[in-house]
């Protein structure tokens, strides 16, 4: 059986090319003990990988040269000589960018496909919607009544963090990329507003639609959102440091030049790593698929298709925030 | 009587230059009742006033063009229609830039110059000393065998930091600019290194400094420091904004480029205000005292002499870094 598989050939300098990644096809190994062969449907399409291209020390280690792209994936088990996995079982994990992944079944996870679409566990209840959960209830503590500001608010990330948001009895405001991606995030998610930052005077929408001020910033994108948005903070503030797509693909990264906001309102800016909550995604998972039933939560997703041979336009897309929701790749 | 008094005649651009003050002569008027008359001793000279000169809100209203120069000051009590306080009494409180200050008594506080000399209680019995004692202890939290590294280390408030980390068990590495100083903060101060960031090579001496790591940065300074440490951080690192003397006095203030660094460390950037403990100052200050009877904790200040007349030109010092210790300026 042919597997395609996506390596990682050389380093990008500034925004990644297509000649940074090499596409093979070889012959599927033989299972050892141990180990199940996953059949892959989807791939998670993350901001975050634009970071493990790099050299050097990070949360993770670098994806080294030669070496398969990492990337989480759902699919399902089609062969096994693990106990504890059968054929016919859907997983996800990291599966890496290929059609078929054999795994030691460590990282795997069973999912269940009749209970959501299985990009959902990618999204909503997969990494994204762990980073929202933890990011925003343990990190920004956002108390009933506050006003929480997100910015990438129609992505993977924000869109969960608004709705949990919501949920916990704040007002909720989404700054996103153009008028459809805000319209969505108000009409479909529930915001109570959404700013356009496409737009002229992004500090004065977002202070009209900010009244109160601004008492906890999840932050997915960094450079002006960020600066504006710390000109508007509250006393005690919590600036949650998810992620920095806008300045990803830069060689001279911008730092937040109005950090001593910090000073004035004596606030907070912390970073997350989702990882250091492995311990419990079980007990968030299963309330956050509780507020899915009750139609609380919108588990939106946004699908590329095209396989393997996507991969690069797909991530590309992500960068110019072409999806509204978790972006996945449809492999299989 | 004659009292000379500075007030603020324009905002500065940049550098705060001669013109932007006035000086005067006036007499001193009559007591009300509940008002005292304060012959001003020392005033302290802080790089906070550099921020007062501003226009626009920040943690503390600006000084108002035509108003007389905000500062702290300490002095004795010459005349008196206020029952708590008698001729002959010492005090200090916001005296402002004058030689004479009439208080409603209300932010007064008496002081005894039997126990230290009066300078010590506008420096580590004052302001600068109650800003290391709780941004240290409330928000850089740190853990016996952890490493601190402060920066301004010579300074006013960076001297007390050091020296109460080393009190609470925890390696002191001070950055400050020139070999006298570093040689102070070692030598005088007690601290475990000293690295000069005049000399090349600030991160390298900074890394051979911090074998460990950083788990606490206490910055005063801001710049290439701050990001500079941010590449040396820990996990769960502390990062405590105090202050940017060397951005105070730019047109284009430049933010901390490497402030990704907060989420590969999942660590936090928080601002202080030392005014938010003003309840708590009684207690820090009675803790502090016993460690300087104790011969724990040096309480050093550095005296510019001139009086009123010279205190541009001391305002000046402390942004070149002249002093060793809490700046202040002597008055009569």
């Amino acid at each position: 059986m042919q597997n395609k598989k996506i390596k990682l050939r050389s380093r990008p300098f500034g925004e990644p090319t297509p000649d940074n990644w090499e596409l093979l096809t070889e012959e599927v190994a033989e299972l050892n003990d141990g180990e199940v062969l996953i059949k892959v449907d989807y791939l998670s399409i993350d901001p975050a990988m634009r970071g493990w291209m790099n050299e050097g020390k990070s949360y993770i280690k670098p994806v080294e040269l030669g070496e398969i792209m990492r990337a989480l994936g759902v699919g399902e088990v089609i062969d096994s000589k693990n106990e504890k996995f059968a054929k016919g079982d859907f997983v996800s994990g990291g599966t890496g960018v290929q059609e078929y992944c054999i795994s030691n079944a460590k990282d795997l996870v069973k999912i269940d496909p009749k209970f959501v679409p299985l990009p959902v566990y990618l999204g909503t209840l997969g990494m994204s919607g762990m980073t929202a959960y933890f990011g925003l209830l343990d990190t920004g503590q956002p108390k009933e009544g506050e006003t929480i500001v997100v910015s990438g608010a129609a992505g993977a990330v924000g869109s969960v963090v608004g709705q949990i948001g919501k949920i916990k009895g704040c007002r909720v405001v989404g700054i996103a990329g153009g008028e459809e991606k805000c319209r969505y995030a108000v009409e479909e998610l529930g915001f109570d507003a959404c700013v356009d930052y496409q737009k002229d005077g992004l500090r004065k929408q977002l202070r009209e639609a900010c009244p109160d001020g601004v008492d906890v910033f999840f932050d997915n994108v960094g450079g002006e959102i960020l600066d504006t948005v710390l000109t508007l903070i509250n006393r005690k503030a919590r600036i949650v440091i998810c992620g920095a797509i806008s300045q990803y693909n830069n060689t001279r990264p911008a730092g937040p030049k109005n950090y001593m906001s910090l000073l004035v309102n004596r606030a907070r800016m912390e970073g997350i790593v989702v990882f250091d909550n492995a311990a419990n995604y079980g007990s968030a998972a299963k309330e956050m698929a509780g507020w899915i039933a009750q139609g609380k939560l919108n588990a939106n997703y946004h699908v590329e298709t095209g396989g393997i041979e996507a991969f690069h336009d797909t991530l590309m897309k992500l960068f110019k925030g072409a999806n509204t929701g978790k972006m996945v790749l449809k492999i299989a």
